[in-house]
């Protein structure tokens, strides 16, 4: 077993936390002694145990002389509610320590580091530091920018709608699929729709497990104004608590639901990066952007997105509802090429996402 | 190496002739004698000798005894060029015959085989039926629905764009996808566009391997009227006699190149079945329509079509032009639904055929 090997168990531990560590990142830890695993651990949330610590407080054998492998660097710092983790591992007596990545906030990246070589540890970083990257973009997102990551998704037939004819879109894709997009708005913090998708899917925007919530996050509606019909579930439903409307200034809420009141733009619609400040300052660091054509268009044309994911089924319906309008592109020469798309079969549905490259609207 | 392993042979060998056997099959044989391999053949084309005999004659010892795999039931008619099979294999001593698919001619399927059996030869027939089907597809429809093989293709951006906003639409895919393309072309004996594609595109319409043309392929435009500028490549290249323009009866075309008219639609237009039947008596037995959006609508919604390929590349360019207009579907739930899409990646191009299923269009 090599240390890439290990750093992977390392990142599949981390993900048995998934949805559960925002606004932490996802870590996992294996121990290793004479080439064999004594112990692992991952983080399970904020408040609970770092996932070295959970590793060395799960060892039933010594791990004084053993590897330490973590894909993110021990913390060092010592104002949280969770106590140290590089002092610990120099009490321990471990001997190297293999990480994927540096702590993102470049105050303290490389100080947790220090501490173990100061202790004269052996210590090795970057070990598949792209892949913890990505399973931690939410994370290094909001922590470097201070702003949420933004996800934009939708599902679309082969010959690219995302509604037929007469708007109806239920369902494009196949059971498989939406399990997955649960899965996904599971990951983040809230989900975002723009008015019209409100007003025609009536959706219930939960992340929902074989029909059954499984866990509460927000759900944002971005309005130019509240001339909905209450009844729809966004107002009335058992979740009503988590919804969020948000409105430019100078309008009116008649619901009971929270709104938030945004910047206006020159077409009077929601500034969407005064938005997006706005809910960074509510604690949701991360957006899963879910449609329609008009939001989706407003976030791509203006760059604010860090994640682009299509569902695509192998179905045709010909005129329809494209999951584009006009975003500032007009000859082929300009599309914005996704850089490292990963694609995914899910029977016979198409699975495509990509960490959005801006380079080409640049 | 059981029977299986030695048709996937067969298949294999049989697309050597890729592109040169129209109107004929793809067949290839594979001899075998004690396990072991004694010779192997395939068809390569209309004139040339059947598989079958190409495998015998090939053979360096004597096939007495042997199994002979062949992916097409061997033919007994002697009205043509080459010599009955059955009649040779018997004559051969071969023991045993393994064959994918019969004759797809109602007239002629099994006969082949009886000629064997009736000698006491041991036969074996469906081995891999379903992809010997797929491999012929374009034979066992000319034959059978005596109409030629309908291939609609088109190239899309991700969010299912064939052009942008200013009807750009070079390139939307990488060299690989287009290089697949044009191996797509030398499999047929036709490409079909549109006057639109005729007149934005210019394209050059022929078969081409790291630019040089390799076949020489029939190239339709299908229009309501010739009023096209005579300089386009097509009516003026070194390959304009392989140019047919198809226009509706009583039109009159002023270029020198074949011009076929055809019975006309309510909205004067070419009426497409009568074009496809013009077609086959031309002896062009598989189209390949590479567009535009009109052309693609019209085989669709008239559901003249045996398969679909899309290639779509990781770009996004928001307003542009959709593959297909109003193909008389209204709802999602009507959608057409592809049968076991084909996916593959070509790098991070993708390219998803099917053969059409009709169903939810019926």
């Amino acid at each position: 077993m090599s240390d890439k090997n290990f750093m992977n168990m390392c990142l599949d531990l981390a993900q048995r936390a998934w949805g559960n560590v925002s606004p932490n990142p996802y870590v996992g830890s294996v121990i290793v002694k004479d080439g064999e695993i004594i112990s692992s651990g991952y983080h399970r949330g904020p408040g609970l145990a770092h996932a070295e610590l959970d590793a060395i407080n799960n060892a039933k054998v010594s791990v004084k002389g053993s590897t330490l492998y973590c894909n993110l660097e021990p913390c060092c710092h010592t104002n949280k509610r969770t106590p140290p983790c590089a002092q610990r591992i120099v009490k321990e007596g471990i001997k190297r320590v293999v990480i994927c990545n540096l702590d993102p906030n470049p105050h303290v990246a490389g100080k947790g580091v220090q501490i173990l070589k100061d202790a004269g540890i052996e210590v090795e970083t970057g070990i598949l530091k792209e892949k913890g990257l990505v399973l931690n973009e939410v994370f290094f997102k909001h922590i470097q920018e201070e702003s949420p990551f933004v996800h934009l998704k939708w599902a679309q037939t082969l010959d690219g709608k995302i509604a037929a004819k007469d708007s109806t879109s239920k369902w494009i894709t196949s059971d498989r699929s939406r399990a997955l997009v649960h899965r996904e708005r599971i990951s983040h913090d809230a989900i975002l729709v723009g008015a019209s998708t409100l007003r025609v899917d009536n959706p219930s925007l939960t992340a929902r497990e074989d029909g059954n919530v499984v866990k509460r996050i927000k759900r944002i509606v971005v309005a130019s104004k509240d001339d909905f019909d209450h009844d729809l579930k966004f107002f009335s439903d058992d979740y009503k608590d988590d919804s969020i409307l948000a409105l430019p200034e100078g309008q009116t809420s008649n619901s009971d639901v929270e709104t938030i009141f945004c910047k206006t733009t020159a077409h009077g619609k929601v500034d969407l990066n005064d938005l997006l400040a706005k809910l960074y300052e509510k604690e949701i660091y991360s957006i899963y952007v879910e449609g329609g054509q008009g939001i989706l268009t407003q976030f791509l044309k203006q760059k604010l997105f860090d994640r682009v994911s299509v569902f695509m089924a192998p179905k045709i319906v010909g005129e329809g509802a494209s999951p584009l309008g006009y975003i500032g592109i007009n000859s082929m020469k300009e599309a914005l090429c996704l850089e490292n798309p990963k694609v995914e079969l899910l029977g016979d549905n198409i699975y495509i996402t990509s960490r959005g490259s801006k380079c080409s609207l640049d």
